[in-house]
Formats: C-alpha cells, structure tokens, sequence
C-alpha cells in the first residue's frame, strides 16, 4: 500500500448521480445557447503564462491563478482561470472566423481560492459570447439568452441587473473627481451584504466627504425600471459625452428587449474584472440569496491585447455550482437517477449466464441500458444491489426460463410480472419503460 | 499590445466544425457505453503527485506526466495521465459504491510528450471499467462492449487482440527463464513495426541464444482463432499451474463472447503500462494502419494500491484522437457542419432590427437554431456569411415584409422561397428542415 487515497483539496469527484444531474442541466443550457446560434468550441485547460498575465486585475493575477513552471521547457503556465481570456487568444490564433462570431464555452476553470462551501478551486462555468460587434443588439441578445436560459432551466423569480463601466467611469470618476475609484468600487460593491448605511460608513472612513458620500449613495440608490434611471442619470449629467453615449447605447439595449419585469438598470453594479469596457449585468435569484449566478458584459479591448488590432466583444458567464445549488434547494433539481440503467438480468444460477447474455444483448440491441450481473452474487444480492440502485425493470433468469427460452420481467413500479418467450423481452421493457 | 497569441506547443483549440464532429462521436460512444449499463463519472484533471506515483512505470513517471509543484502550498500536483489510476483513488475515496461498479469516463489526459502528427499533449480518452468482478464474464462484456462502440461508429474492418499478462510472465519468465523480460517484451511490442525478422535481429542482438529466440518466435507467431491457441499454449506448458489457469480465464471469455472473426489471441501482445495483472486487449483496424485504437486489460492490485485490500478492475480505454484520424481518413466520419445554426435572419434595413428580432425569436421558441445579424452588414455581406456558414435557411426581412407582418423565407437546398404571415413562419422553417 503506497497512500491513502486523496482528493486534492478543493476539488471534487462526480458520482454518477451527480454527473448525470450535471449533464440534464448543462444539456439544458446547451439546447438554448444554441437556439440562439452560439457554436460550441473548446481551447486547453493550459494557457501560457503570459496569455493571463495582466487581463484580470491583481488580486487575480498574484493569488488566484494556478500557476506553475513546466520543469523540463521552463516555461510558465497557468490553467486557465476563466473562459473569456482564452477566447480572446483563440480569436487572435484563428483570424479567419467569421465575424460576429457567436461561441460558447462550457467547461471547468481554476482559482486558487480557499476552499469553502460551494466554492471549489475547479468549477464549471458556462459562457456566450459574440465577438465583432459593437453594437447595443449584441449586448441585447446576450441578456435575452440569459433570460431565456435561466426560463429553461425553470427559475422563475431573477433579476438581471445592468450597469455600464462608462457610466461608472464617467460619473465616478470625471463628474465627482474621486481619485480612488477602484477602492469605492470595491465599498459599493458590498452593497447587498452590508446595505446602504455599511457603505456610507466605509465611504466616510475611506476619508471622502459627507457631501460626496451623500451624492455617491443618491446614485447607487438607483435602482429601477432601466429606462427612467438613464433619464435620471442623464438629467443629473446631461453635458458629459461619454455618459450620454453610453446611456444611449444602453436605452437601444432595453428598448430591443422591452422587459420591464427581469431587467434593472442598478448603478451599483460594479463587477470586479479589469477588462470590461461597457455595458455590465449581473444576474441574481430572489431566493435562495446566493449573490449572483450569472455575469458578464462588454470587453471591448480585450482581444486587441493579442491581436494588435481591437474587436469588440460582449458576452456572459453562468455559474453552473451556483446554479445547480440554487436549484436543489428551490426544489426544480432532483438527485433522483443514481444509474442510467434501466433494466437489470437476473441471473438465479451461474451455469445460466450463457442465455441470460443472450437476453441483455437482445435488450442492449433495442437501446435499452442493461445490465447484467458480473460478480456471481446470489439472486437477493443482486436483487438488494438493483433496489438501491432504483433501477426500474428486473428480469429473471432460472433454470425455467433458460429450458423454455423465456424471461420473467418484473416492473419494479407498477409491481406488474410476466413471463414471456424471449423473443418478447425487449418490446414489454420498452413498453413497461414507457417507451413505446 | 502585450504578446502575440500563442497556444500553448502540442495543445490545440476545438473550432466549432471540429467540436461538432468529436461531439457526435462521442453522443455514440456513450449511447453504447450507457446501453451496456456504464455509469458516467468525472474527476478532477488535477491529483496529487502521490496519486500518481509509482502506477505507469518508469518511463511515464520520469518523463511523461505533467506535474509541478504548487508555490503557495508546497505540493506537488499532476495533471491525470490517463482515467484508470484516478479511477481507482475514486475507488479508495468512495467506499459505499456498490460493487460491481461499471463506470464510463471520457475526458482528457495530459502527456508530456513530444508532439508529432496525431500526438497531442492533451488528448481524450474514452474509458469504461468494471470494478469488483474477478471473473472472465467481465473480461468478456469489455470486449463486447468495444466490438459494439466500434459498430455504432462505423468502422467495420478491426480486430481485438487478446492476450493475458499471467500467459507472458509464466512462458517467459517462468518457462523460458528470461531474466530481462522487460527488454523482451519491448521488442516483441515492436513486431508490427519491424516484422519477424527484424524482432528476430533485436533478440539475438539482445545476447539471447538462437534456440531461445527461436522458441521465442514460434510463441508470438500464435496469433490466430482464439480457443485453437491456448490448446496449443496448453499443450506446450501445460505443467504450469498459472500458465493452465489463465489460459482457463480467457477461455471462458472467449466462449461467452463467441466470435471467431474479430477476436484474436495473440501472444505478441505486450502493452507497456505496469498495472495490469490479467487479460489485456488492444484493437487495431485492418485501414488504416495508425496504431491502436484501444487498449486495456486487467488491473487486480491497482486499487489496493490505494485501498489496502485489492478489488478487482478490468477495463478499456478509447482513444477519441486516433478514432477520428481513422474514422475521417476511412470516409465514415466528416467535417460537414460548421455551424448549430438552421436559420439565418437577414435584416435588409437596420430600422427592422426589432421587427426581425420578433421573427428570431419566435423561431427559438419552436426550437430553431437562429441567428440574427448583429453586424449592421449589408445584405450581401449578411448572404455571404450565411453561404460560409453553410446555413440552410434564410428569413428575409424588408420593408414590405415588416409592412405586411410577413417573411419571405428561402430555401438554399431546395431554392425554394416563400412569403408567409410572420406566425407561419416557425412552421415552414421547420418543414424546410424536414422536422416536421
């Protein structure tokens, strides 16, 4: 014996339940993204180094990306932290796509992150993106997906909440003047777990003055039906041009969607990567308060980084843990399949399992999952070990049934048994499978 | 600019028209791996280097696995070299699974190798294993399983080579007295390569004797109907208890299985990795000559490596890369679709964006992959892509047709084109696509 066997810290296994749970709600996601026209692609797990370095800001980049040197080449690499950074880079490498080129992504990132419940250092993310347009339809159609992705996977009470870094950067910073932006960003950011009177404390700790704070929580009040809230932005800060555009284009966003129940203009929405360039969402659930499953928004510099030239790009980013947490205990997920096998071959004696092969070959052919006992156990192990499974159809196999060419198939469900010429088998399972 | 995009040497990035096709390969694979009642699992790329350590061998562990040592924890890490050693600490961390366990997992495997034409360093395995049955029934469905997925895909020409690592080790070592089999058996592993005569030069360069390089030649010669060889294998060294009963194992499979055209026993089948203990398999196509396609075999101590008491394991492991270069080059498989979507929405005026984004949308809604021009292109430009793209269906909207609540509606396969009521449209769509 070498070791006890570990799972790295922070990361986890998928048993089947949870794996086939996992494969329903991303199969879900998948049929949305692409009745939209999103083309799926995959990049490796493994980006150089200096692809990620400097895309994401400094907390990311000194503590939360895996990291290492490859001890033969001496090169450094990095498992890749997000989806969005390498799209980038596959854009850059793959230059004759056709633009706008609509793709998604859904697979595993790495953060180096302390482990904590429904945290983990591999996790899933599920991302769309259109790459090539600037214009407010592209912003428009990705909070639609959204809306219908989350419709699909049956969340019914959400918000998309949607901000613009322009705006931020040109209320913030050149209207107001603070010279600090990104440490009231991160105050403001905490909003919804330290409330209104938590950030006014941090803003006047942070040293600004009361009348400053005033105006900064006057605006991160602004939280509602997104077409009145840019006429309120608009009208406090009619004379800066990039305000005004940025309130535009986000006004062409809401009036394509016209939904006035799931969207939110909410100034208070900041998001934490460096490289978004304008429009922002956030998708948070009413219950159960999770903080936010879904994000995203515009990085129009982006690709630029590697391609020399800028292509515009927007898109967003679904947690599937949180999403999947959020689900199980809203009650509209269920671990209930412990085994995609549907039916289970008895065998009652061993010197049977030639004929009993035969049965679950016969069923396996007709696209039944079958199986058959491989570990010689009796017939109440067998029986004990498809009951804990729950897996529906049993059929038996005796001496009987082997000299008369037969099967006894027993539906666990309705408690119905019949015994039947062997020829028989597969159309009763499937009928008893509902399946025909 | 910070760098030019590179992907990482021997990595490559998964374009949609590629992504599509292993998609596809893979549904099949699964369809049949789940018939046969495999249970999907994942685990994480991730394992701690003592996981891996001392499983594969020498060479492996020296040079191929991708390991490197974590900065912040001091640990050292590896990426998964392959879905049979991380199988077993699965195994070892989740004692309540109920055995037998059949599980399938297909992902990928990271090597550190060099890459050439068809050699990636991050590649996908297809792997399905029976964990807890010691008996030549799960030997038997392994090999079913295989003949099966390699039917579903296509491939009609292949042969599974069977030997069993107890047969080499007591004829060679046992019988022959071999003192370094390792040298031998790595020769032998060549015989494909180089042919009789050139394993015949390795041996005798190797310092053997010529009668024992003659009597080794006559032995990987056996390579025939599988029953017929061991009764020869038997009846050269039937004194030799472990010989007798493996020979007994693989008979058993052999009978159960009952196909004399596809399977094989074949004494010159080696296979490199240090874990198994029994039966091992390879399956090589007849066209084209790329290697093996599958492999795999018994492995009775590798979860005791873990565990501290064995539980027998027998398994196969695909290898999709290889399948796809056969299945393409063979002309079973090809790279026709290089989109998801059906229908492109052609917006003549951008005025009737909104106007169009109705039609879209309501054809999402019956399930249509639907894009939209989020370019602001010119017609011509916005046809021109849709042609790339190989989009079948387009949906004009001009003026007239916003005016008259209609879409004029075309056919590229057919060349037929109609104008419809706007809430015919989802309808005709689907007929043009032959889905209703």
């Amino acid at each position: 014996m070498n070791s006890k066997p570990k799972l790295p810290r922070g990361f986890r296994d998928f048993t089947p339940e949870i794996y086939v749970l996992r494969r329903s709600i991303i199969d879900k996601i998948i049929r949305v993204f692409e009745r939209f026209g999103f083309d799926p692609i995959d990049t490796p797990v493994l980006e150089y180094w200096e692809t990620l370095a400097g895309k994401y800001g400094e907390e990311a980049e000194s503590r939360l990306i895996w990291r290492f040197t490859d001890p033969w080449s001496g090169r450094d690499y990095a498992l890749r932290y997000d989806l969005t950074v390498p799209l980038a880079r596959f854009i850059a490498s793959h230059q004759d796509i056709i633009l706008p080129f609509k793709r998604y992504h859904i697979g595993p990132v790495w953060r180096h992150e302390e482990p904590q419940k429904g945290r983990y250092r591999e996790f899933y993310q599920c991302d769309a993106d259109i790459v090539g347009s600037p214009y407010p339809e592209a912003d428009a159609e990705i909070i639609e997906l959204v809306l219908e992705t989350l419709d699909e996977l049956g969340f019914r009470e959400f918000i998309v909440r949607v901000n613009d870094r322009r705006i931020l950067s040109g209320v913030f910073e050149e209207e107001l003047g603070l010279n600090n932006p990104i440490q009231v960003y991160r105050i403001i950011d905490k909003l919804d777990k330290i409330g209104l009177e938590g950030v006014k404390r941090e803003l006047l700790k942070l040293g600004l003055g009361e009348v400053l704070v005033s105006k900064i929580l006057d605006l991160i009040g602004i939280s509602a039906e997104p077409i009145e809230s840019l006429k309120l932005i608009c009208s406090k800060y009619g004379s800066n041009q990039k305000i005004i555009e940025s309130c535009r284009h986000l006004e062409e966003v809401f009036s394509i969607l016209n939904d006035k129940n799931r969207i939110r203009f909410d100034m208070s929405l900041v998001r934490g990567l460096d490289y978004y360039t304008g429009p922002l969402l956030e998708v948070n659930l009413e219950k159960p308060r999770i903080g936010s499953i879904a994000g995203g928004g515009r990085y129009d510099n982006l690709i630029g980084m590697f391609l020399g030239r800028n292509i515009p790009a927007t898109g967003v980013s679904l947690g599937l843990e949180r999403l999947i947490d959020a689900g199980l205990e809203l009650g509209i997920f269920n671990i209930d399949k412990l085994t995609v096998a549907e039916a289970q071959v008895i065998v009652l004696e061993w010197s049977l399992l030639k004929y009993a092969w035969i049965i679950a070959r016969e069923l396996r052919r007709y696209g039944v999952n079958t199986r058959i006992d491989l570990g010689r156990s009796s017939e109440e192990s067998q029986r004990k070990k498809a009951k804990k499974l729950k897996i529906p159809i049993l059929i038996f196999i005796g001496k009987i049934e082997e000299e008369s060419k037969t099967a006894t198939i027993y539906n666990t469900i309705t408690g119905e048994r019949v015994t039947v010429k062997h020829e028989e088998v597969p159309k009763i399972v499937l009928r008893f499978l509902n399946k025909i």
